[in-house]
């Protein structure tokens, strides 16, 4: 199960790795507790929206550019997984078998 | 402040009734409860990352198609208030108050 807060966190993250802010600096603008913005970092902790706008602000970037973000993310992750699920049916041979075929063109003799 | 689960419960409400189905089909499709899920698309209740992927999945729509539709209504709140913003120090007179203009064109003279 793909999960939005384990992308939220590694999206934060990134954005502030960009900006060369550390773990403390954001979480000093943001007013938000170090341990909870690292564990929000990691995808361990579900956001509230309240501290999400505060960490958007702290790291200047606007909270539709973090959402756009994430839906990116998610988008290559449900593509992933997609072509994973392709992968198994694929492992069905594209080939009918002999029988078969020899059945269907009996059925078109017939016509 | 413009909060994240405001906009992620329009947007869920929507799109369930783009899909006309009831919040009692959704709630029991995703296995959620149905006040709680109430709740979630009035911006009342954030949804766990688990709940939102399960309400996406009974909803038929990806996770990251939520998400986009979310930055896009981020976007549009975040624009219209820049413009309120605009608005304000639009109020400031664009031309100068006369004794300014005196002065200025004074120290152009010295020049």
């Amino acid at each position: 199960m793909v999960l939005v807060r384990q992308e939220i966190g590694d999206v934060l993250r990134d954005l502030r790795l960009q900006k060369a802010m550390t773990l403390r600096q954001v979480a000093s603008r943001a007013s938000v507790a170090l341990g909870y913005l690292s564990e929000v970092e990691r995808g361990q902790k579900e956001a509230s929206s309240e501290i999400l706008a505060s960490v958007a602000e702290a790291l200047d970037v606007p909270l539709s550019v973090v959402m756009h973000e994430v839906g990116d993310r998610l988008a290559v992750l449900e593509g992933a997984m997609l072509d994973a699920e392709v992968g198994i049916e694929s492992v069905v041979p594209d080939t009918l078998p002999a029988d078969l075929v020899a059945e269907f063109d009996a059925d078109l003799a017939i016509r």
